[in-house]
């Protein structure tokens, strides 16, 4: 088990009808005037920004607001929203909605009491060092920034995606209320597992050795995604299910899945391939979808690499598949082979048989 | 899934030789004047103590010592390093040792803001709002008090033994060195092991029904546990396995394993019957390790009441054991009789092949 630092303070709170909560759970902590970041009507539609900031009313927190962040969040919708920010002067920061939301919101966060321009951070030409606290209210769950310390935004004028990290700037608040995904179509429940599994998977083919407690936790993870899909897919209301795949979603992401993966303590476990490909496919072409790129991407990526990492996709094969070499093959070598492209196989089944994110 | 509240903030900083760091990680976290607890002499006898002290003067931080927390710490010591936190003004409190140092430690930092006797928080006179920051230096992986709200203290002249609970008071920073437990005896390591597995049954078998993600990651922890026992048993200084431990001994009982269990979000997941039943007992017989007391008393629990919820016993021998109901008995009952009482047998079994917690 290699060395790691795990800090992950977010209060998750994480129950039925629990939006109406937001205010009194924020006023607890100490918000008091905030910057409201949201999407780009998803959340008006559907009635949760009403509700939302009802009860920042309620408890007697002031704010201003910035919707409009689209998926893929840009910085110059980032850039806008700090100025909006400093000129209220807000003292918080609150998304509501899914990843692009929430990752907008953390840009501004950080963005807000630097004196420089916010793609900085993104072109590393500066650390993060202070942001303004932020709460969550999660409609999407996918990408896990509810709890993790990843922030990715755009640059369509230089044509680049890119994604800072730091326990800085990760949520102080989430409430997590699974009744909000109810109403999620299809397509976009998932293209948000896909993007969880791939979370996980990131951080189990790090090139560390097993490390039973967290490869024991990844695998339940990414099993749980698989088992609770179709439930979701069959009846959409089924709030045991969409409750486990939102927190499924948050522990995907917020490095405890990734404990004693790492190559180095302040660095995030995982090589990130898939990831770094898929962001260069939505870069170029915003109108896919994250999730939707990384279902494509993946599977491609582990028949590519697998053999660099046998012994791994070994584990992989049997933890999550329960797919083991079968024995009386000629050689062990096509036994293995068999395994795990079986396993590949299932997984880009399961991508398969939930709405097809790619025609 | 039931809702819940999570919230862990502690930043867990873990790896090898990491203990030297303990002074640096305090004051980047504002840490400035401290009371050191400890125990009864073997974080002195083992040179942990010195290497904390040392780190601490080489980061600028001052302290004043009490030592002397006797396993199941008494209320006594607690009121009299009160006495001598306030005496010296202290802004923290670091915790050196294991479950017991670090109760101590919990009470003394929720103790010393209340104008009160502190033994009214356990007899649930006052909640507790405010407390002190609270580093640990963890020695001994079982109680997990280095990640959990939990604290337990005893009276010895009220013949009681009782724990609080509370988010407030969960430490900041938790130093985890698994290299500092090489030195552990077999006994202390095996009740230490029996704990952490307590504190995963009593979540699991908490009344409420199936929650597939979190009762995943619980058998994933129970797993990890056996699978790690004999290895530590074998080698002493098995780094992996040492530190597999210590991470599953945090996570079994940071509440992770409890998520959509509790009856109340605002309360542990679990009946904690088992643990009840051991407090008892070690708080007449001060000289019973908690951990030895939990080997004998979770199975005769687990006999005693699993006809009360089959459904739930049948999972955990599936997913502990891999033991189903075989098919062919006379009877379903008899099969269902068979493969929950292998299952107890089981990890009786495994106490037993661990050094023997009582004679």
């Amino acid at each position: 088990m290699n060395d790691f630092v795990f800090h992950s303070p977010t209060k998750f709170v994480f129950g039925r009808g629990y939006v109406d909560r937001t205010g009194t759970e924020m006023k607890q902590l100490g918000f008091e005037k905030v910057l409201v970041v949201y999407g780009q009507g998803s959340v008006e539609r559907t009635g949760t920004l009403e509700r939302v900031l009802a009860s920042l009313d309620e408890a007697g927190i002031t704010y201003v607001e910035a919707g409009g962040a689209r998926p893929n969040p840009e910085v110059t919708f980032v850039r806008e929203a700090i100025e909006l920010a400093r000129t209220h002067e807000v003292t918080g920061i609150l998304a509501v909605g899914g990843g692009s939301s929430i990752d907008a919101a953390k840009a501004v966060s950080f963005g807000v009491p630097y004196d420089g321009d916010v793609w900085d951070f993104f072109a590393q030409k500066k650390p993060i060092e202070e942001c303004l606290p932020l709460a969550v209210v999660l409609t999407l769950p996918a990408a896990g920034s509810e709890g993790s310390g990843s922030c990715v935004v755009s640059n369509d004028a230089e044509n680049r995606k890119l994604g800072v990290s730091g326990d800085v700037f990760r949520p102080r608040l989430a409430i997590m209320d699974p009744e909000l995904t109810f109403t999620l179509p299809a397509y976009q429940t998932a293209a948000g597992i896909t993007d969880m599994i791939a979370h996980v998977c990131e951080r189990y083919f790090s090139g560390v050795g097993a490390v039973p407690l967290t490869d024991g936790i990844a695998c339940s993870i990414i099993r749980t995604l698989m088992s609770e899909a179709p439930k979701v897919l069959a009846n959409p209301n089924n709030y045991d299910a969409r409750a486990n795949i939102m927190w499924a979603g948050t522990l995907a992401h917020n490095d405890l899945a990734g404990c004693g993966r790492s190559l180095s303590p302040t660095v995030r476990a995982g090589g990130w391939e898939s990831h770094a490909l898929e962001h260069e496919l939505s870069a170029h072409h915003t109108e896919v979808t994250h999730g939707a790129g990384l279902a494509v991407v993946m599977p491609a990526w582990m028949r590519h690499v697998w053999r660099h990492d046998t012994k791994r996709f070994l584990s992989f094969a049997r933890d999550v598949f329960g797919i083991e070499p079968e024995e009386g093959y000629e050689s062990h070598r096509d036994a293995v082979y068999d395994a795990v492209t079986s396993a590949i196989k299932e997984l880009q089944n399961f991508f398969g048989s939930i709405p097809k994110p790619v025609g």
